[in-house]
């Protein structure tokens, strides 16, 4: 297919607004077909259409039965997602959705299933693997340049938590947050994980942990190929997002800090003040969202496999439950004990 | 004005392009109607044409004559400049001029009259000053953190030397190269250059000493308010685009350093390596160019002064034949010796 | 006591050589009286005198034996540490003890009852406390700018692995190694470890599991003030010694990096070149020995309490017992667990 | 000579105090025989006496009869530099002079034949040669790393300017301060200065301005091999003593930064802070004090060149006077203008 693909989005809150904005400024080859939201706010709309979007609807069977689009991505509430990939994927479109695709296994199956039946791409947001950064300690790691690698080490801090009451649904520090961590151990080790221990308290707030959450947390991975991750969470750093990552192997270490939003550095009798991380994931991921979205679109011109896959949601997902179970049961947890059907 | 601004651009050579793109993609509040090149590539006038540009052509007169265009970028080259505003100005149209305006203070003042006398604006491209780093220092400097500025500092060094034919025609590495030096020196100071002193060298490149001009010089300032600048520049820095900027006054200093691709730290047996810079303008100065074109339609919408005028051309280029004339003389060279007229 | 305080020290081997050296030429408040050593090299001997040191011996009753001797430094090996520090006590004498004191629990007990029963100081021999990057994170968290601490991260790699022979008798990598970061994070979180979870593999040198040792670990701590901690270990970074600390708090981060022997960065076309960290404990801590033994002669002079005492050593030391228990085991383990007599 | 060398300090000033302490705490091939300085304040001699100085005098005279002491070191007031250079000499002793050696041409002549003719070692006191830092820069130019030298740049800031009055018999900013960076920037280009240009203000205390000198200057510098040097300084850096240099050649720069007390790096809401640079040049070039005597005294042991001659002092003041011409003149200085007797 070296036609422009035309795409529709649903969902359009703040990442389906992020990859609305991108698909329109930075992929000549798709097209913003038709965004849909059961919640369209007014300003939204009136945004999208700026943007040129033809389709603007609350109900997503303008795009599911479209036959002109292509291709969807799925920015709806996580509880939906697994339903919209499987329609779509039905109606024979190509599927990007955002994580997690479901707090459960079985659900995210059942949307593996429905797009390898429709034979339908089937790509998953884990857009960190787009990062400038964190893409450089890959390619070095794939060179060789750092040989074997021993430690998998990421810290992950969100700048301010969530309101207590999205935690409840969020399904926890693991599945919401960490999920994102788990896939770039996963991504960087190049290796499957066996183990899990995880460890936690909540520190930050109160009302997260009567949502039966915790928001700091330390988890340590074994991987099949012997080498060993370690990620540190919390949900608040006062100064910002904090999202660092190291690959220590035995013939070195890549180490990847924080993108900052100058380079200046002011010297005074005070001291010596640089800038502080560029603050949330709009900032920090603003450029690799629009990597993995042209990634998709690349993916389905050339007919070639996604990058990232169901499956990587899928394992991703297994290691958030068996951190949740390990967390839960205070012991190391093995990811055969987590259920795959 | 609060409708969208119509734009054309004369001249489709690299630069031309870099605006081009940017108002189509990160503009919304102007619409690129036409652009114009004499030598207009197939493969350019494609290019165009997915942009989405509904005029392409050869001859200028399409833009100049089109009543619907508000504002004029003129991208061609140097000795068309003065011509291109002159022209739009007296057809009414806003004129954004690429550095230097002309190699000529008469023909800079003509085109400085041009655009008074047809009361539109005009504006000079010294894209740096809306680099983040640059700004940065700038804010700093005006927060007054640093006290009374006592140096200006400059590092400026291409990647790699332009041939030695367009050195030839360029007016030298002080109008065509550090004449972005000047304005930055000038721009942070927030005062005049007052007394120049320049020497150089011919280090890089033979061919650039034949065609009688150097590539390797320290120019020394001095401004009316006192503050020393001081300028370095190569036209060869075997590491990559080398933009660097110190200001120092008598509370602190404001260092901006190079821009990276990533943070990316790999330490091995053999060392510890990180990034180089990125590579050369368009890609350091990408947001730069972005911020500056928008700045341009904004000036235009609000009928507010134009953040770098023409003014700051005359200056700009002012102070560049006085390096010219120090060099060529031996000693220091006062301002007030170059004439304005 | 403001007279000179008159050392001996006991074992002559690399650590007791930094220390003779330390005292002779930064502590004009000391005097090294006396070295003694069951094997003492000729040119130890040489280099001794060198120094200007009185008594050089085989024996250690030249220096038990001496009454004008106030303070002795037990630098043997370890499986002698608690039997000196208990002779020398009962001798009067003050006693500075290398870490571990002793590698079982009843041994460093008596050690510490032995110090009390005599009224002298007893000093553990965790330097890090001392070295300037990690007092200052120390100092940063005491000055109450970081708020609660969260989580304490704690790199520490060697830049080669020891000879499995070694391995064999050291007690292990939690005993030998690691049982400076337990003491490091103890110190930083100022309160006590209450469970700890370790693991581990053999990816440096099969030599070192033949010997029923891991080389590479990561411990995740739990605090009694609520704090998480988390350590990785590498018996072999190929850069060199990396001696890294982070706290993370409620009000932000304090993070130590290693340090180099000089700022310098090379830029070339290769990329970006700068320093390997210092190589070892003795180029890195360097300063820190110098700042611990004159810490211990200042607790004498002023009879002060010791910065780092028996208890220091104790805890440290059943840390470092449970992370075993904890990788023999595959599971957390309470500090409770460990038998404290 | 393989024995010990004895050693007399003429001048118990700040400098000669750390270069006392430096030998007895560092030089065990040297014996710090001899101090004498004029006005000898009690508490130095007590604090002389401690270190074990068997004499401590008034008069230098109990140094040059001295029959039993090798070498001189000499860091009385610059005034009489000279002429103890040549009793020194005269004596048959070998000397190391603090910079300036003199503030004329003709004394530096004397003193470097009394050395000649007397057949002893003279070094002179640019102990920044010595800096780790810098030597690693000259080290990375002289292994062909950067190919030819094209731009010298330092960057040479004090923490706080003199008091005025030290200010009138200093000789000025060139010969007093920048002495050092002229003397740099010799070493690190490998050449001669053939011209130079120098500019400046009093932008930081007017006290200095009545004094007749100024306190802020830019010095630019061609080299005999081609290269250009520029220097800029400041009696006054608000954020403490700032000293960078960077050379930039045709393969490539190396850029050293200054040293910092630690590595720690604090990050809160309100902004990244690190360490402002070591204070002065007792804190900074603490390291290099001591290479410089000890290579003073490697110098003697092995009867090798000196590493920093009478020639380089002499050369460095001829620069320092040529900016003092050129400032006065307003004008480029050839240095073949400075009369060389």
């Amino acid at each position: 297919m070296s036609k422009t693909v035309n795409i529709g989005i649903i969902g359009a809150g703040r990442i389906g607004k992020v990859h609305a904005a991108n698909i329109v400024s930075f992929v000549p080859e798709a097209r913003l077909k038709a965004v849909a939201d059961p919640v369209m706010p007014q300003d939204t709309r009136q945004w999208l259409a700026t943007l040129g979007v033809p389709v603007i609807g609350t109900d997503p069977a303008v795009i599911l039965n479209d036959a002109e689009i292509d291709a969807v991505l799925i920015c709806s509430s996580t509880d939906t997602h697994a339903e919209f990939v499987i329609k779509a994927a039905q109606a024979g479109k190509h599927c990007f959705c955002e994580k997690p695709v479901d707090l459960t296994v079985a659900r995210v199956n059942a949307a593996i299933k429905a797009a390898a039946d429709a034979g339908v791409k089937f790509q998953v947001g884990f857009n960190r693997r787009f990062d400038h950064n964190f893409k450089k300690v890959r390619d070095t790691v794939l060179a060789g340049r750092l040989g074997d690698p021993h430690i998998i080490k990421i810290t992950s801090r969100d700048p301010a938590p969530p309101p207590a009451e999205y935690v409840a649904v969020s399904g926890g520090i693991f599945l919401d947050m960490a999920i994102h961590d788990f896939d770039m151990a996963r991504f960087q080790a190049g290796s499957e994980v066996v183990e899990v221990f995880a460890t936690g308290a909540c520190l930050v707030d109160p009302a997260i942990g009567k949502a039966g959450d915790i928001d700091t947390a330390i988890v340590t991975l074994k991987f099949a190929n012997g080498a060993l991750g370690v990620i540190d969470n919390s949900r608040k750093a006062a100064y910002g997002y904090d999202q660092r990552l190291e690959v220590f192997g035995s013939k070195g270490a890549a180490i990847a800090g924080n993108d900052l939003p100058t380079t200046v550095r002011i010297e005074t009798e005070a001291g010596v003040a640089s800038e502080k991380p560029l603050y949330f994931f709009l900032e920090r991921y603003r450029e690799a969202y629009i990597a993995e979205i042209k990634s998709f679109i690349d993916a389905i011109r050339t007919d070639a496999p996604v990058p990232v896959g169901g499956k990587d949601g899928l394992e991703g997902l297994i290691v958030a439950l068996a951190a949740k179970k390990s967390l839960a049961e205070g012991r190391p947890v093995r990811i055969s004990e987590i259920p795959r059907a």
